[in-house]
């Protein structure tokens, strides 16, 4: 029998599928990832916090939209089960470019930033899903200059 | 009989405690509104992820020292519990003085500011104990003039 996997890990694998879907901004994998509800939320960086998932969704729709690259390295990831919720903590290194893809615009302008996350799941039948993604930007030596 | 307080009004009350704590600048009623553990976390605006509650209290240790003044209007609270776990999101209205009141510094100098929050608390022995803050700058109109 193959051992069953244990909830850290199945949590940190739904973390991983909503970078996955954040990568390749696909809206349908996004769906897949969150639990489809009122309760849900998302705070952007730099963003108020949107509550119920035509809002989150409507959101994703915008940045994918605006994103023609994005890449995330994750350090310092930390997943917290507590029953049938969980919350993962990371750091998300990210290397984007404005701008569609589709306008084939240039993406000689790459960026760096660095964002803490917040993501929570909760359990459902056998399935985590998030139900509240937070990121914040962290202060660096080069915005201290500005 | 008095009337059992349903999970979300015990959850908001331990969500207001955190506020009293932080606007009193008081480290012991905010040590009692945490877990004391290893699993903790707290996302300053703009400041990395700390993990742990050593690094969290030394985090409000520092900030206390450095606020004068801070004062909080919560706006747009929602409060989920999900079984033993719950989170709150909030829109922090801030209004606060740097320095030390010990130092009888000027506190003429009150700034504002919109933080948005999101608050995580686990049941323990029939207290909600924070496990979890992070709170971000929302981006306002005055901050795209800079």
């Amino acid at each position: 029998m193959a051992p069953v996997p244990d909830a850290e890990a199945t949590v940190a694998a739904a973390n991983a599928a909503y970078y996955a879907a954040f990568e390749s901004r696909d809206l349908d994998a996004m769906a897949e990832v969150w639990e489809r509800s009122d309760r849900v939320a998302v705070t952007h960086p730099g963003w108020p916090t949107l509550h119920g998932w035509p809002r989150v969704a409507g959101s994703w729709d915008a940045i994918f939209a605006n994103t023609a690259f994005i890449q995330f390295v994750l350090t310092d990831e930390t997943v917290r089960v507590s029953g049938d919720t969980a919350w993962v903590t990371c750091d998300e290194n990210i290397l984007q470019a404005g701008g569609s893809r589709e306008a084939g615009e240039d993406l000689a302008e790459l960026q760096g930033g660095l964002v803490d996350a917040t993501n929570e799941f909760v359990l459902d039948g056998g399935r985590w899903r998030m139900v509240l993604h937070h990121g914040s930007p962290v202060a660096t030596g080069d915005a201290e200059e500005d």
